[in-house]
């Protein structure tokens, strides 16, 4: 109902795109962690549009500022508050929003859901640059993990239609996850990367759009994380992984292609391994009755293009309550995937950290 | 992180398949509704194992016993507590699956959670079973939504590779869903059923099994439901979704599909209709930024195959850590889709009433 | 919002005074404990009205059924259900309350909130009977914390007007805890608790009623349980006491008489004792910022006298809206307070666990 | 468990007495509510320390600064941040205190819970100072419930032994509790206030410290508000009152003098007036089962002296484990009592905004 998050570990978002600021409190982290501020800078830099062809034009450096729970670098386990200053905002590109929504935004459903006080400008609070903060969060949480042993990282899985190499599910090694952390167009096949770069590009030049898909695998994973039902892996992933704009589907292990599958096709044998019980296949995707097996975690989540073209557009003058036509005039990013990479690792660090804090 | 979901209307789910009893506590459900005690055993009935090829040959009465909440028929707004008692139990089944774990299933990852402690026949608390109470109290928000002029309703999307005909995602009807309710096989081409029911008993001959996609969709919903970040429609219904065991994944409007299309493609446009504003397409799937639309609610689950199947399995001996094989002796279902179909109704109608009274 | 309470450990109360049944599910409780079931009923048993002259004439012998959670006496992990038969219901004794709303009771205020749905008949939901389940919950509790060494224990420290020699707050012991469980009416001076009796009697003779104070001790507690701000132990305490009905204020340590003290008589002095930080005295009741000391925890709840007395009481007339007069002739206590006293422990039990549980 | 708190509206609060800032997320505020910032500043000054005899010496204009979730002075819908600079820190004062904790104080418990990380310069997250985000969270929620009719004021009923004259239960009106908003020592009789400073005085000549008790009502509040068992109007508000540091009691309409009284000393009869239902005395202060009955809500909290005085006390040195002697230096109050009036102001509000909201 809120923009609040978890239970061990909660998470406040706030602000709109054209506010003060926006930010993000983290309630129920761990004291005593020591936190690299130059690994989350970098972290919250693949998120940040920064000149790429493919993302807005706006220029923002995103600077988190660390309003309280952290000391001389160290977590204090007392609420660590975030904010980032919202500093290039041009409020004019977006008057004529309020009352002429523009298809595929939330311009409408925030005008009815908030009787016409939501914030505008930008798309306010349901603006993508809300991820900024859930992304600080995650930064924060992979450094938790990581100290657990536990990798997590990402990969476009496809892009308008061109698909990347898919993880070897039973094969991600922490080496693998983090080269992925570095690379400009995180993805696994370079040569599909730049086939990528290419469809957004024409894209752009078309005043249009793409979406795609992102997989995501955690690695190091204790057996035993999770509850059934209601406290499930997926429940808890899905639940933030919809919380980022743009999300329209998202699926764990072999996923929807297990609904073509046999039982004796998508059954995973157990084995041992190393002294330890592993399965030899890995179409649970590391979880088995909503609980980790210790197998790597791998799901992926689609994300439908970015709703802003600048292509005209119909809609309705809700003052007059007649048709419309519209113009998107404001900077945006022909594809979101890109950017939705560390988001979603993002989501899925706060999520295994919530989970791990369960134990 | 446990078995209790909600945050205006809460329902927490308890039971293992073989205790006594299964049930469920609704707290929050408003007062003075009055129950149709036929139409929750209707719908129960949907879910419940009775004889049909595909499904387990447990049969188990499932008779909702209301312990309190209710009096005279109609709601009295303090908890309503529903005990299912199990009668049915053949326990021996299951005694080798302790240290046994049964591939696909949560032996395993229930034993490490639990450090051994659970309660393993039948698979216990994660046990399928444990959607009875779920339907219940699906039923019970059915019938409270219906007060508001919203139905619910789903159907066989695609099973064992059989797709049926899909919604007309702008043109779902009322009358379209009530049908549904009623049919032993609820697709919208009966043809297709024939078909998925001869590939579920090719399945079941050949001691294997299918899974399968269930399309849900939900109309008359008011647009302004839901919100932005972790409050979403999408979100809360997840959460629930994952809550049934075998789902591993969820989409909602066009999904994984919307990867594919580019912004132009996918955008709706606004229109006016009947004096409202509406889109001219349904690709959102009726959801905009987390929040309804006012167009019908589509969205879709995808179930893997019944884990137990008849064929021997590997597996691995946990007291002796060494590999072991394993046959399924139980009843089961070859495929639980069908059944699946009602449970994802339930979570649906769960999920929306939560939703409506947040408003 | 609802009768369910806590994070880590949850606890859903359901039930009216004369439904089927009452009961509670217990999520989160931890796996692999061995239950005590005798001493789980010599617990409720104290709680229980047991023909004592201070109690109801209503018998019950409020056998908790387990429902599930619980295999050949251990705790499974899975959610524990406990459902309470209601069998000795006299329903007509309250056919005059429903619109002419008992002083004192919740008659009124509850069918405002539920508009008129709610069960009237012997309180409903209110029903001081809804303790029961409560008990149930804390007698697990109590269990669980024996098994990290701590104990909890209470003694009525005030009754209508007689006071019990109070809990000597740096030196309670185990043994003195337990051996108040076992006294038919819990108090340290057994020479105050003939008073008590006394004049309890002379009460009920009067067609009146008195009420009291609990004071509670839970000792073993390590240092660093709780948190700072709303996740205070008082916090978590006072939100469960508040849940027992008649309870009209709690106060930690201290308590009220802190407010005439000044800092210097307040403030305790650290000291080392065995080798770990103790205080001197123990005004602060074992809590300094919302977090234990370890020393022991000691807090008291009033509760007021019981508002069912035999004197004829001035009302209104709801379905006419003009006075009328009543008369209450159902079976009732002249006084709660000895059978708060384990409800006063179960609560501390239950908020304890959950804090417990969050280290 | 944390510093979030909440379910409709939600408030997290943030930050350590010498962080960079504290501050508050308020999630679920209505849309569209006007807000006053004169009257929220006026609020805030009162909790101020303003160089008054009785408060410390450190001076903070505590300016909120609002981040996000109010547009052109009128709320959004969506969360409000609320930050407010920590400009006036000597961290050198409390030096000495993080290895040798202060009698009173959260240091050595805050010490154990979070494994010395915690902050400890003055008091970090458990400082008084944290009140002031809860009392921008109070301005706002009081604007709210004036709009529907609702007015929150307090006074001190008691202070250093010095007694003010208590509410009239049944009798207290709106313009009696906006006066006490203005009066510098909000007290019903000037000269027990005038008796009150004398004592504040003395004791701060002394090098000590007083406590005492604030009473707060409500009134204009419908009946029906709140819900039986843990969702009670006691609850919600115990537990954030409890959130107010040196909070050690809480007490709702006779509250523990009610344990001496008899039931027909402590019924309210019902009775008519004006054509509604109200009681004719109001020992139940306006709560029955939990729910408001529209009678003016009267409860009462008492607070212990301030920890912090200039005499020298006896601690331990956690490093040495030895006795210790400390001396505090710091600015301090010699009497919270009259800043935590606006508090519990404050947190009656919110939790009267969080239950109407529940409606």
């Amino acid at each position: 109902m809120s923009s609040i998050w978890g239970d061990r570990l909660k998470i406040s978002v706030f602000g709109e795109s054209h506010s003060e600021g926006i930010g993000v409190v983290i309630d129920g982290f761990p004291a005593g962690v020591e936190i690299n501020f130059k690994e989350v800078e970098r972290f919250m830099a693949r998120r940040a549009p920064a000149g790429q062809a493919y993302s807005t034009k706006r220029k923002e450096p995103d600077v988190p500022q660390v309003v309280s729970g952290i000391l001389n670098g160290v977590t204090c386990g007392t609420p660590i508050c975030c904010v980032i200053q919202n500093t290039d905002t041009r409020s004019k590109d977006y008057e004529n929003i309020a009352l002429k929504p523009r298809p595929g935004h939330a311009d409408y459903t925030g005008f009815v859901r908030y009787h016409g006080y939501n914030d505008p400008r930008g798309g306010g609070h349901f603006s993508g640059r809300l991820t900024a903060p859930l992304v600080f969060a995650g930064a924060l949480c992979k450094q938790y993990l990581a100290g657990k042993g536990i990798t997590v990282g990402a990969h476009i899985y496809e892009l308008g239609g061109v698909a990347d190499t898919p993880f070897d599910d039973t094969a991600i090694s922490s080496k693998l996850l983090r080269a992925l952390w570095k690379k400009p167009l995180p993805v696994n096949d370079d040569a599909k990367g730049e086939q990528m770069l290419a469809v957004i590009e024409q894209k752009r030049m078309e005043g249009d759009s793409v979406g795609g898909v992102v997989e995501c695998a955690a690695i190091g994973l204790p057996a035993g994380l999770g509850s059934p039902i209601f406290g499930s892996v997926e429940g808890e992933l899905s639940s933030l992984l919809f919380g980022i704009p743009a999300a329209k589907g998202v699926e764990f292990g072999a996923g929807f292609a297990a609904a073509r599958m046999t039982g004796s096709e998508h059954n995973d044998s157990f084995i041992i391994k190393d002294g330890a019980v592993k399965t030899k296949t890995n179409r649970h995707g590391g979880i088995l009755g909503g609980i980790t097996s210790g197998m790597p975690l791998v799901f992926r989540a689609a994300f439908k293009p970015t709703p802003s073209i600048s292509q005209e557009q119909q809609t309705v003058d809700l003052a007059e309550m007649k048709p419309a036509a519209i113009v998107i005039n404001g900077r945006h990013d022909p594809c979101v995937v890109p950017r939705a990479v560390p988001c979603v690792e993002a989501a899925a660090a706060v999520a295994l950290t919530n989970l791990y804090l369960q134990k």
